[in-house]
């Protein structure tokens, strides 16, 4: 077996890169999704009216710290590990609040939120309904989340890590592709793992080209869930798309909700890990925790087994609680677990 | 028996007067509170610069809408009653937060958030600790909801409700107390009931004579707990209290935790009623509810007794979880619970 491993000598271990944004999130009845023509389970990109009036419609919310890559950033922190975010925020309110939420959580952070009049659309929010069946349907205003540029890549904070860890989402601003190329160059130079996940099937739908490049030439690891990995090769098939993906990525790990995950190597092994069985009340950040729960395996030496064994567990965790953020120590769950 | 009831012809059931804040929760150890000289279960008042150090310090938070008599005001509208709160937000982004939430919740809130100059201070934000205990210690930045004047006080509007109700905590803003004699003296013209709580222990420390005078003259239900109506008679034995608040007011709410409440009339009438049994969480907002649920029980012509469980079931669940506002229908979960 020729498994990828993660490089010897870095100080850090994972630096996360994607959009910096406060979740809004409420309880609402199918019936609110149907109104406002939103499709649930999916990602939905809203202009600054739309945002208005949906959230003047939405029910009473709490406001928690969001993002995929940064969930995964601060799941990874929970875990122990040593993780840098890199995104942006303005120099506002939730700005203050999502600076707060990450570094509390143990996750550096050091890009300076933008201010005076480049920080006039605000830093991002993501208005989040979620449904009796634990659902979450998202409508995400980007704000200055999408204003990341190459000149915030620390080629150094790369170099120093074991992994980068790249949302798909961040392909939405146009201007972040440059950010991408930056980010994905740094790390190949160093020797820096590269890991991608596809965010969410719309989100493939709009960038399917390149996706499928960048997994045929930069990534290492892949995450992906069963209707984003049939998105990218346009199946109905979930074993379809397995086959397709095999050779493309050393690793990829394909989540299944319920059903678990499965864990695919370039030799063609396939390894089932099962779902860790929760009081499902939000299914927010399922994706980004088994993210980070396999990555703190990963960076640690741990079996591929073992490593998407903790990824089930965080996941387990965050669908557990309204949020996308760990409100334990993951860590000490795993202990526990274990 | 002469038991006060409503008052006949009233569009609207409850005015709500108090702080308008959002809560900034997040879970702590013990060993949190006593690094930074808090006491735990109180509620202090902190200023800006403490306000920093204590939110740098936090754990990762989440942000919900608070502040007790509003919080009142979301769970009396929660059981389907026709409510108003009067309370001062600036206009920023937890102004908006506080703004949306409470409308959303039902509540009818039209006091104009302050801009400019006179909005510096920021709307009022609540750092709360959560201690595994589930107990909450609050710090509170009081910002602009300091700022009521007897100007937003809207005679019409008491007029055309059944009861104010008045938060003990404004007495911390100096000049509230010309907006609370406003709304008592429009209270009192229109035969609107008087309601008032003691909301905390240090609360009623500070303020204990015109507290004794207020509830002398002008308040018709009382709502206090264990610690409060101790504290406002400078005594240890709640019995010794319970002797002394009776012939004050027409009825008085005395809660006690997970022993329930006690109802008693100005006739020496004792009601006790026990509490409802639940998963505990986060204490937050537990006062509030059960004014909540008692109020709309009251102001809907149900008995002392049937008002009181109203106010158990209420503050059962704003405990089991995070956060000081109900996150289910109490009117559906009392036909279930009754």
């Amino acid at each position: 077996m020729n498994l990828l491993t993660p490089p010897e000598g870095r100080s850090i271990d994972v630096v996360c890169v994607g959009m910096a944004i406060v979740d809004v999130l409420a309880h609402a009845e199918d019936t609110f999704l149907e109104s406002h023509a939103m499709i649930k389970g999916s990602m939905d990109l809203i202009d600054t009216e739309r945002a208005l009036s949906v959230y003047a419609a939405m029910p009473p919310a709490i406001e928690v710290s969001g993002g995929s890559a940064a969930n995964t950033a601060a799941g990874l922190a929970s875990f122990g590990g040593a993780v840098a975010f890199v995104g942006k925020v303005a120099e506002d309110e939730l700005g203050a609040v999502f600076a707060h939420d990450i570094r509390a959580a143990g996750v550096a952070f050091d890009i300076e939120p933008l201010s005076g009049s480049e920080a006039a659309a605000g830093t991002a929010r993501c208005l989040i309904l979620v449904t009796p069946d634990a659902q979450r349907t998202m409508n995400t205003y980007l704000g200055v989340a999408a204003s990341l540029r190459p000149i915030d890549i620390d080629g150094a904070l790369i170099a120093s890590a074991k992994v980068l860890y790249i949302e798909g989402y961040l392909w939405d601003d146009p201007g972040a592709k440059d950010v991408i190329r930056t980010a994905i160059a740094a790390a190949r130079e160093a020797g820096t793992r590269v890991s991608f996940t596809l965010s969410d099937g719309f989100c493939v739908d709009r960038h399917r080209a390149e996706f499928l490049e960048l997994i045929a030439g930069d990534v290492d690891i892949l995450f992906a869930n069963e209707s984003e990995i049939c998105s990218l090769y346009e199946t109905a098939e979930f074993e379809e798309a397995v086959s397709k993906v095999v050779g493309h990525v050393a690793v990829a790990c394909l989540t299944r909700s319920e059903h678990g995950s499965i864990i695919l190597t370039a030799d063609g092994d396939r390894i089932e890990i099962p779902a860790v069985p929760a009081t499902l009340v939000d299914t927010t950040g399922a994706g980004d925790l088994y993210a980070a729960g396999f990555l703190s395996g990963w960076t640690t030496g741990q079996s591929l087994a073992e490593s998407g064994r903790m990824g089930s567990l965080a996941a387990g965790e965050v669908i557990s609680h309204l949020g996308a953020r760990p409100q334990v120590s993951l860590n000490e769950l795993w202990k526990d677990h274990r």
